[in-house]
């Protein structure tokens, strides 16, 4: 593609390790990892599912059942309090190591997150991450009331930001945003291992 | 719920064991096991995902698709033979050994089957489990081009018994088929471990 005149970035495992949750899940398991991937899994499936129903919550809800539905599938015995404790990891996620040095090396081009994520939930972790005033746009699904990967979800990015569709690069590491490592008859313009390769690729 | 003027089964997982493909499965992986799950788990999604993208292929093809995702994550090599045979594995599935029998019990009430299966491989496995007759109406969602659980899907039994959602009953394994074991804020009438004890719920 030619030089993007925007650059839309997903936010959970994109910018935000949501393993970094495992930190206040070994209180209560000693199988943290076990924890946090189910947990990210039926966090995952609740969107689509709720999205194909029709019966959307918004992200903090669905993250609060995927993570009752871990815990209980699990064996894991958990209080009110540290459920709470492990919902209030996703207000205080942490970047990946070389995020905010990629995003400053991108900066003289628009940035902007598309997440699933709800308007507080995106807040906390650009907060968490001391990346204030990074982004253009912090976009949520919550304004469409589905999530992705339906098309209503992308048309997001180009109509906030005042470009052609076709002018953003979007960034995700999941398969379904673009449908690449999948099996989905989609392919990515780009492929790179970590997001400080992006300017690179770019040329800037 | 009052006696059902009929009952709709769920067929993959309800009726026809998924995992019995390992047999198939044990030529190309020492974890026969591994590879059933993710492949079933991928075929799952690839169903919610393409619902969303409103990009829906039939289920054959989904299949497939989710069966050469699965060999290619778990590093498995295998001959384009290899994966036909796999494939063809589904066309011949198994019934769970109580299956035939807890549905000559409840043959008193017109029986349907409502499934993402395509109908050709519906047929395939109706017929390798030697279920032929047994249902009145075998409804794939390929009618409407779209995955449970959209609404949409779930309509086709009542249109094409003559009877009304409420006097169905619906039997399903999976939990997002009523979002029972899930936290999807929906609940069952009834949940058994085996089809054979439907019968004894209902009192017929």
């Amino acid at each position: 593609m030619a030089r993007p005149r925007a650059l839309v970035f997903d936010a959970y495992g994109t910018l935000f390790d949501v393993h970094s949750v495992m930190d206040a899940a070994r209180v209560i398991t000693p199988d943290p990892q076990a924890l946090s991937l189910l947990w990210r899994q039926k966090q995952l499936e609740y969107t689509w599912l709720r999205s194909l129903m029709g019966h959307y919550e918004d992200f903090w809800v669905v993250t609060g059942q995927a993570l009752r539905y871990a815990i209980r599938r699990l064996g894991i015995t958990a209080t009110e309090a540290q459920v709470e404790t492990l919902m209030d990891a996703y207000l205080t996620l942490l970047p990946f190591p070389e995020v905010p040095g990629a995003l400053r090396a991108l900066a003289g081009t628009p940035l902007a997150i598309l997440s699933n994520g709800s308007p507080r939930m995106l807040a906390g972790a650009v907060r968490s991450s001391r990346l204030d005033g990074v982004f253009a746009h912090v976009l949520s699904v919550d304004t469409v009331g589905v999530y992705k990967p339906s098309p209503r979800v992308y048309e997001l990015a180009p109509l906030a930001l005042g470009v052609e569709p076709g002018e953003i690069l979007f960034v995700s590491s999941n398969g379904w945003d673009v449908a690449p490592a999948e099996e989905l008859d989609a392919t990515p313009d780009y492929e790179v291992d970590r997001l400080d390769s992006i300017a690179d690729k770019l040329g800037i």
